[in-house]
């Protein structure tokens, strides 16, 4: 296992905030940082107690590379040490590293902000490495910050990046068009809150399949027509998608 | 306002199990319950200490009719007594009681499930009457069990029963898409619950409109396209639907 004592971050972003904090407040060094933006990698560095330093004169023992999926392929190919390299997107394979050293990736499966503040401790982190040294040192930062740290290979954890953004962004859009649909008349998005958040817990526990319920579900055609009828545009065209594919998985129609 | 010391339930559904349970766990007497599943309505007067009797009989101060939509209507019909009744749904209106005396509606904003037990604490209680009295008993009956009560009429509390089941039902078959997605190559859903939890968390603390995050958002149509062309069937309409909608909420497209 390669000893990491510190580490060197390249990016200002959400990831680079958050995986920053956490490590650090999990009593990980961050020797220095650096970012396009001088005055974000200046307030980065004062949160992390790191300095702002140029990419060549890194010190750490692992430089996190928490730029947009676009830019790995071009940063990775201007680090000329032999640091070892690791991203930490979802989509990109190991392969987009282009660093002459060794290459992982450490890719927490959560939504981002830099406003709201994550506990990482139940996020599940991915790893990969083209070193078993390098990987079995990123099993270990991982489970500095979250008890779930899982080995998953580039193919497997695009896989999981697909389906994480379909949940988050879909579900955060029909929470959205209900938002819009109860507006019209004056009515209060928040009281659906408990409501969303026990159909998660209710998935989850009883498996998605068995806990599905509604008019889709029971086949009932008639009220599936009357809400259907009551929507319009794009909040229609959704109804009307979903009906069909719960129709098709329980009624064998369509 | 009516004092309300003990009450009486019709029906033995997963309404009936929970809000049953709830309010006698608050300290109101359930003093009968009946259900046309004999059995069944056994467990539920042993499970709240009540006696299973014929609704002529009852002696509560009030009769909670939970019992199925379409049922609402001849049930009630059929109740002689000047006892004042209510039902438990979010679709149907108050009118849909046919009793003689005093009407009610008491419509908790929750899924429901005998094997999921709820903690109605932050579940918010829609609450309607044709009379005053009857209302603020209602309130009161309420507040034993909820934090959040609220006096919604039968227009008003269809939006919201219409939204509550849109993000139900189609939030459960988004996770069961996820599912069967990550299945095809034995990989775990589980992995993707702290990802839904922040989801919600950040939708309400953000608002919506501002938590939308994915290629959608930023209207990159080339990411868009690389995911839909990975998926078929079902799956591909329904994102490819909410990838219209999304890029017309933000980009004026379509």
């Amino acid at each position: 296992m390669l000893p990491i004592r510190s580490i060197s971050i390249i990016g200002t972003g959400n990831a680079a905030f958050q995986i920053g904090r956490n490590l650090n407040r999990s009593g990980l060094l961050i020797a220095e940082v650096w970012g396009r933006d001088h005055q974000v990698a200046l307030l980065l560095a004062d949160e992390l107690q790191a300095k702002v330093t140029n990419p060549e004169d890194f010190t750490g023992d692992l430089i996190f590379l928490c730029v947009s999926d676009d830019a790995i392929e071009t940063s990775s190919s201007m680090l000329a040490s032999k640091i070892p390299v690791i991203h930490c997107s979802g989509s990109k394979p190991l392969s987009a590293l282009n660093n002459s050293g060794t290459k992982g990736v450490f890719y927490p499966l959560q939504t981002m902000s830099k406003t709201r503040e994550i506990d990482f401790a139940e996020v599940p982190i991915l790893v990969e490495a083209d070193s078993k040294e390098l990987l079995e040192s990123l099993k270990c930062l991982g489970t500095m910050i979250s008890n779930k740290v899982f080995e998953v290979n580039s193919e497997n954890r695009s896989h999981y990046h697909v389906s994480a953004v379909m949940v988050n962004n879909f579900i955060n859009h029909l929470i959205y068009l209900s938002q819009e649909e109860l507006r019209k008349n004056k009515l209060d998005l928040s009281l659906l809150k408990p409501l969303i958040l026990e159909t998660i817990e209710k998935a989850f526990d009883l498996d998605p399949y068995q806990a599905q319920t509604g008019p889709a579900r029971r086949g009932d055609q008639k009220v599936i027509e009357e809400h259907s009828t009551k929507l319009s545009g794009h909040t229609k065209e959704i109804y009307d998608a979903f009906s069909r594919s719960i129709l098709s998985t329980y009624h064998d129609q369509l």
